[in-house]
């Protein structure tokens, strides 16, 4: 179903990797709702997924670019500018922890790999919005989306240097967005999505014990990769004008969920099996 | 402009009372993207405001109904459901201060104004939850916005007891929607809004300097009605359906600023006319 | 053992009953911290609990009081300052929902009740606080605490009609944490304390479950009525003098955990015995 | 005035420069309440600060250390091992960007340089935590305060990406507080400050009105470092050891506030003076 809701906007969809990827359906909404598009992701990426195979059935350009520096950014915006001029929304889906990988525990960092972790998964998304405020290649009024998750407020066991992470690109949202706000009227958000199986999200440890707690906490269950593409869909529309600088759960109720019947239930015959 | 972005869709508006309203315009804008409306309001609002000529202009019914009372709220969700079957979205944009009308400090207020500022701005909201559900009135996955301000979080002076009213508003909002989500997949949100000239809004003391000192620390300036009414209709939709038990902010960034360029200008020649 | 960190000091004490109550804990540690208290509960609760006994092991006068009466609270802080001039700290332990206790789930909630519920659990925060200032019976510089529980910002199945109590009690030390700073420098926070076994606690249906819970997600362990007693004295001394408005967590962690390895060991295998 | 709350206690200072630092008044306070220290510092500030005087003074041993480097953070903790056994409370006061000192904008940070910055400010403390862990150098039910300020929630103009390093800051606070919680009762927590003016604060442009703002928004004014000071002990005695992963504010109030009545008349007359 399509409300035609960005009807002539273009937009560059970063992190999109196979059909699990959120970024990928975001993409594919975003081209039912109107939009044209440029897909891009490492060469890596673009090599191992199936992201060219999107490009064809979109019709839209994939630029491979590595979103850590900053002459391959340059790159992608600058095509996006000979396409379309200037862009209307962006969508930031990057993150990866090669200590999380390496399955090294959070007291045991491996300090060059933290710093991959950040520049990866946060910096990136500095990198992003400076090189496009630089070229002007966001429309004013444009919309920025990062996609994050809730480990930047609470810990949880498994999610290592990620919750770090997704802190420090959160501030940064806030930070460029009172910049980009002021000046060209752009707007900087990050969608908190509940836990999501996507083939970056499967190396956390425990994710499947994660995602069905989850589940039983939200009073209406996880938000899949379905659920945060509508949403982005809104926060790229003209309906959303004035909301910027925020943080969005997207998460079925989980990050205003202490305890749920549900959860206890399954908590309490856990704690009777232990006995 | 519309998207159709609620056809189909039946809901019920509180609290429109003439065209500065919120209410009124998140009342024109729902029936723009393809909603059919029930309009209400107390009694006297009705006499008093312009609400019946909005009604003829949406072609919606007006009922009059005090939502301190449940058997007037029954008549209101009744009514909905012998015209409507079963509604989809309610807006809750009610709110008085009697202590805050009357002047009142808040290190003096009167207590049975107290009761009256909790019971017409928060209490009411749990009210129509209450008896919306026990009618079966709202269709599964249905949607519930509250209006509400950022004094529920931080301390504005002159904003008085109404802060703490808004804070139990918010509260009611996150309880009542996880049994409302759990049960039938409704979901219920606050829309924490800039401060935006109403006639209920006029009520606050300093209100002009409060709006300006906004306006210059908010990134975006301040939302107004039609922002407000855009993002409702968003929340209202199909495309947000797991977001629930959420406040969010519609308020170009104000919430997540410390201290702009622009504010800090004003107020450090503030300062200088001062010495 | 004793630091003397309320050498000289004179308090009054709302909420204790019994040897499981909280303000009981506060009472003793103040009392051997150096300072000189009142101690306060309702005629019912004086009469039915251990009150007087904790009075005369402690050499503390006891006003019997009912805290949702202005006249009551009135005749406490006029005792106080005919006891002791003025008085430099405050602590409010009280809370208690007739709906809760009546089992009526929050979707069914007694208005009256809830009225109630809001009386005892947060306006006499409010009386608490106007009839000290009006008296100017708070010491310049002096502190006020008031206990309350996360349940003001998640929601906690079986925690009902208290959960809006305790946001409207925080709420209310925020807004009058203002006016009382600002024209007398009286800090007011409130102590957001562990589930904890108390006479009061234990109405809540499911509170063992849930105790377990927190004992598992908090790395430091559930926090008991003498580790929030031993944080009270820290808030009513003179090395706090800067903290106010705040809601501070006394919880082993609880507040900033998502997940630990312990609660999702649990967990797991709760979801095992139920297939 | 001491009450000995930290008798018998040992710890850990880094970052005391001079006698602007807060990390000094926190050294000083806690030797007048009973513990002894080690001062740790980069060797450059040993040099051009007056490390060894206030070393000499409280008889405590002064060890050169940059903070970014493991092999000599093990150089301090092995040193406190030697010296001490164990340590009890260690103090991080580290910050800084050169993106800030060199005047360059958020919208043109040098990423070379905000690596720095997050290395000093943030990572930082992760290398301090771990390599204390892997030495076994806290006792059981220890306590660590990093200092971090309200630019890691809200945008500050000027403040840069200091505001990112101190959200990543507080991040790490969370994620090894849950560790080091569970495995060794050791408490992590943040104290975010009131803006100070220490030598560190005096690179950020615009410090003084921002301080002047700060002071009148908060209803006690600013918290300054001695206040900061005492702060710390409470958080370093046995009177809060159920506190972690908490971000906590001493700062007058200034972080629950909208807008006061001082703040808002200055900023009117500037208003005034504007036109």
């Amino acid at each position: 179903m399509s409300y035609n809701l960005l009807a002539g906007k273009k937009g560059i969809i970063f992190g999109a990797l196979n059909e699990q990827s959120i970024a990928w359906r975001v993409a594919e909404r975003a081209v039912e709702e109107g939009a044209e598009i440029i897909l891009t992701n490492t060469a890596v990426a673009v090599r191992m997924g199936q992201l060219n195979e999107l490009g064809e059935k979109l019709g839209a350009k994939v630029v491979p670019a590595d979103a850590t520096k900053e002459e391959e950014l340059e790159v992608v915006f600058q095509e996006a500018i000979k396409t379309f001029g200037k862009v209307d929304f962006v969508l930031h889906s990057i993150g990866m922890s090669p200590n999380v990988r390496k399955g090294r525990s959070y007291d045991d960092l491996d300090y060059k790999m933290l710093q991959t972790t950040l520049d990866i998964s946060a910096v990136s998304f500095h990198k992003m919005l400076q090189v496009a405020k630089r070229l002007d290649a966001i429309a004013e009024g444009g919309s920025v989306v990062a996609l994050t998750y809730i480990a930047a407020q609470r810990t949880f066991v498994g999610y290592g240097d990620m919750a770090d992470a997704k802190s420090l690109l959160e501030s940064i949202a806030r930070s460029f967005g009172y910049i980009y706000g002021r000046e060209k009227g752009v707007r900087i958000n990050t969608v908190s999505q509940s836990p999501t199986v996507t083939t970056a999200g499967s190396g956390v440890k425990g994710m499947s014990d994660l995602l069905d707690f989850a589940e039983d906490l939200s009073p209406l269950g996880n938000a899949d990769a379905n659920d945060c593409a509508d949403y982005c869909i809104t926060l790229f529309s003209d309906l959303t004008r004035k909301i910027t600088m925020q943080n969005l759960f997207n998460d079925g109720g989980f990050s205003s969920m202490g305890m749920s019947l549900d959860a206890i239930e399954v908590f309490s015959k856990g704690r009777d099996a232990h006995k």
